[in-house]
């Protein structure tokens, strides 16, 4: 999600818009009456803590918007920030320089938060693993190809984007259709021919089902790992080329055994909604007359 | 926040056009394949802890653009449920119950966990405290007036909503303009007449400027239990209407003392960026052809 | 893609805009100034040739903004309809019908043309062929989800829907990348494991290539039939499971010979791109004062 | 409708918007993945086939949205290429020069299509021939002020743009009015004095109502060469100033006699509904790292 | 300007968006912290003093906007009111009557302002008068298509809506042409067949070079009475059907003297950019808890 | 209000392109034909009456969507012109000089007429007066911003934005919370601490029950002066530092005396929804070819 892609994603650059317009609708009071007009100054936003960053292309997309403001880029996203580790330096009206500080931050801290929350859970996992983490839809309304951005600064992996990019049969499908056959049979008719199919598994006698009915991609739900291993030997023995992801109460401390057991994919909603997001702050460094 | 003040709102609507959008945009290949496009069902959206609830009007909007869809919210903003407590019995057309679960869903996870983490901090106040708890623009993006709405419904309060309806003159502001005093002097002129003025200090040197300039409201920065006893010693015995607020620093274990020093406003970034997500599930209960 | 649907979808409820918008603008001068603006009417929208209708759901957005209108419809997407066999009975202002007519039928006659054209060609395949027949992004601007739907009203399948919902590595990927090895590498790292990986072909060495990767799916682009039987015989002795697309010059006459080959796609832009407009007329058949 | 005319044109900047957005929501899954980011590239986009260049601005919009392209423009709307003739050198990242591609060949494509289609049309008229050929308001939504701009490239011109800026009283509005001269009187009331009138007629009783109103023109609908001749006979007999129309069942074929019998405009709706989109491909000629 | 034909303009819609967002973005802090949220009320909006009324759509979809509010309307566009007669009687949440209040009537003070001023100007002339008395594009930026509505309801007429629906050669165009021959060469080439020409002359030798090329109006500007009658005498005994226009310093007090020389139609600026909002208010006549 | 401030500033941006759209989406036929697509040239605007100007940077932002346009500006926002001094000078393509003429002049025209008689009331005061004059919410919808910002240019204040950014306590108000005790008493619970209360009254009564719940602001609405001193007098005696506000029937000629009395504020309606357009006009004053 480079800034170049947001130009042409109508959703982030409303995204923006919106969040430009919601701070400053009214001007800035304070910063209007209390600055002069043409003082220009420079100002470093500056990490305040250890982090991997990421938001640089919709916080430029954000200083875009500001005519004077030049950034003087200091990292890329998926760089490893020390405390004080510098992130930006602007340049500009002191008055647009304040204006913009808020929403860039609050873009960075959130995506900065993300991709850094990533990092500490996919490092869990030694060297070389197979297994890859991936995020799920459980992102902010409006944020999610930018939260899917951090996830992967974060040295994560993305689950589908939206309901259309990927076919994922889940408890309320299988119901509806009346048996994974049913609904496995469904998808294949409709889905396109680059989708995999997916089908969410609680049993081993789902597993076996699944399996009947060739889907490409096998998900347990909420087992516990000797379930697990039961599942995935069933699975290895019967169509080894299946994909199996595990879902459900997942934790870091979980993960090696996770790959320890051959798993694939480990999907974790927390990667987005349980996000912290991380500090950071801006400094005006030196202010003068244009 | 309700529902009707989202449609005069033209900044909401557009979030959640973008939050429908970004997973809907193409189709839901899963329901469309796999449930036939007559089945009609019952979900429930229930709790699944103990928690303070809140974004029912924004999630109403969400619903409201899937033709089928019946809500029968069995809460309000502000209510508190324990773990399996029902928030919203639905009733609609299985696809489009299952196309709108996670857009709501996510909204309300991040809302509710808004108001969840007001309340747990506010209640760490004795009954009847004159101590008020606030929030401030470290919001998510696109999210401010709703973030803002779910801290209310949490029992904290609101600072200002943005640069336009607040005058807080900041250290960078000082620094721009030379002196509290010529701050205070350039705000009084230009701001109008229905908003006061807050200055931010940090010593109480700064303090006594800002009383000499008769700033209606002193913001005490980062300030430790005794640095802040003195200066608001000093604010009460020079102009006891000030009103005083502290920032910096707050976690819920240092409220009581701030309330027992007099401080009127404690202002916490923690409310909204820090909020962690609660967790609530979608049940399809029933299902029939209609 | 049904009218609930479009209420989701951003990008379909914006063309609507944009389509009534660019006739009304400035009102209807003729309408208004003829035709009472009490007086109702009822209408008909009929087939003026044998077609198969699509479009239903997007004329159904463009008569809702019409707050007269009610819509009586006869068919469904996919019915086919003989010379003057009904498609919709309108009623309403009179003055509304004939404002709402040439969007409506502009939108209608280039659908339902699409679906007409993708019946034609499809219904040269034997009963039960294994063979499917899908679209490709040569679609109209703007239009592309209603065009997909009219695809599949006419028999026809779909492909990707855009750049993020499927992987296709053409001639120019391969070239940048270096080889089908290298590319197919670099997807695989990338991509989510809900997408299969396509890789188009122009020899038999590269079949040979992509097979060697395990592509999921390969295209044979711009081949003769001998060239195509020789790649397929290859493809099934290998790894029998990979999908085959055929593409390229193809006509409606030689998607039988394709079918007894054993492809199992053939793509066509032609399904959008050369689609003729069917005729469709409304005619006012009755008028009374409201 | 030159590049400047889109950015004053809402309409225009909003369908750019909508096409980029639908093929590159997601991001270019296979581009990013298998082409390094930083490398660049030359591409030509040439003519397959011989054709009646259109569309270079809505084209250039599309490429604007892409920082990192340049267009080296070879032709000007309006021009006749042969087979292979260069349209435009595109010079920039790889990345992007493939994720424009599509979007702007298919309005290419389309528009270039109406061109060619518009010239084959136009060109079976004699040098210095009194008729003109007009298009409709059968075009496709979303497109209008396009499209009419590819017809005069092709040689033809334009009908009124919408229901807004010419008053053409068609069957419709005679019955609801009761008469064409109800009807006349009505819009000579309440159009602007810059519109003219048009009736629409049908017989010859018909046209001698239009001519005893005064219409400023006459629309001659579905006549054959006959009816015509009378018809022209009668009106130039009567008010020989009077502009003549001829519509319906329009070829190619009878424009000649058309021009013959002294018809100044014939509206054909198959310059817009019946185009084929002609064949442009985009090729990348060199590659290298920037 | 009907509340339907608001629905299919785009910029009407988004001009009530903008008018009520500004307003009401961050709320109504007053009227939520003072009314409590269940209590209903009536109010009445009424006329402050004698007006010809304009602008009952706009504000129907103003108050359409709150889903509280029915309205009960007493006029309609172009009712002659005394003071005090009521306009329109609302029953809702009190809240949101207060709320839609100054909106509301932002917009009917302006319309019915020109309403009012468009019937005093034309109420100067004789009944039965062939002067036709109509506005300009000097109209508020946003607003063209409901200022040129109320001046209708005033009893004036429209001059062309925009740059678009009708040719009007003026001084810069014909200096810039070279001649008023060149112009209208080039207008009668370019324009379609239901637009007539008008050329803008200042002196005789003007109007004449206007009469040998057939502009079908001619427009005298900033000429005396004299001028304007030996133009006219050319005129009507050069072409005798020509339409003709006289503009500049135009007062109500010339208009009987234009009409007598036989100008047919008066444009006059003033209409719409020298309205005087009328007063009207809106009062709280009962509450009531729901 | 600087162009750079319309760029975070959403409604101002779609202002503008409603205000180009309305006037340009069908092109400019008459320039488009009369005048050579690459003739450029040099254009002034210019006062043609004393006026005090505003709105350059809503012009700005018109202009710079004419990519060949240049501005050279003459004046600042609240500059002294005189009949005749330029505004700024314009350099470009011809025809987009005139197409860009009308509505850069609407815009300016309003916003002076606004910045005018600003100037006029204002200068009836006395030279270091303490009285203030301020606009109201009575602009024109969509305006709002920019009309304040001219006001401000003629040498008056603003009161608050919108309804969310200042607490007025008007008659409906009182009645509906029961009294101006209980109406305050909310408003201090709920409004943010940045924000003061005013409170309308009407009588010396109500400011006595004002003065008691401490009002911050008190109105004296339509009172004769004589009932203004009092009321001033009793205000002074009480609560001295309380803001004194005179509203409802104020001219200027009132204003001197208001200020004798005391009066810190008066806000008058006036100032926008009474301004009169000044005049402008834009003459091109030499011609090239580019």
């Amino acid at each position: 999600m480079s800034r170049n892609d947001i130009r042409q994603n109508m959703t982030i650059a409303q995204l923006v818009d919106l969040a430009l317009h919601e701070d400053l609708l009214l001007g800035d009071v304070t910063s209007d009456s209390t600055i002069p007009k043409e003082l220009l100054g420079k100002a470093e936003i500056f990490a305040k803590e250890e982090i991997v960053f990421a938001g640089r292309e919709v916080a430029s997309e954000v200083f875009s918007r500001f005519a004077s403001i030049q950034c003087d880029w200091q990292v890329q996203d998926g760089d490893h920030l020390q405390d004080r580790d510098s992130v930006v330096w602007l340049e500009g009206s002191l008055r647009e320089l304040l204006k913009a500080e808020r929403v860039a931050l609050n873009f960075l801290m959130r995506l900065s938060g993300i991709a850094t929350g990533a990092h500490r859970i996919t490092s869990v996992l030694p060297e070389g693993a197979n297994l890859k983490i991936v995020d799920t839809r459980k992102t902010t309304p409006g944020w999610r190809m930018i939260e899917k951005s951090a996830v992967r600064a974060g040295g994560a992996y993305n689950h589908r984007s939206n309901l259309g990019d990927g076919i994922l049969i889940k408890e309320n499908h299988i119901k509806s259709a009346g048996s994974i056959t049913l609904a496995v049979g469904g998808a294949r008719r409709s889905g396109h021919h680059l989708l995999k199919i997916e089908v969410e598994t609680t049993t081993i006698d789902e597993v076996r089902e699944a399996l009947e009915v060739r889907a490409d991609v096998i998900m347990l739900d909420n087992m516990n790992d000797e379930q697990t291993r039961q599942c995935i030997e069933l699975i290895r023995a019967t169509r080894a080329e299946t994909v199996i992801e595990a879902s459900g109460n997942m934790t870091a401390e979980r993960l090696p055994k996770m790959n320890e057991l051959g798993v694939d994919i480990v999907s974790m909603g927390a990667l987005t909604h349980a996000a912290r997001s991380i500090d950071l702050s801006m400094k005006v460094r030196s202010t003068d007359v244009g």
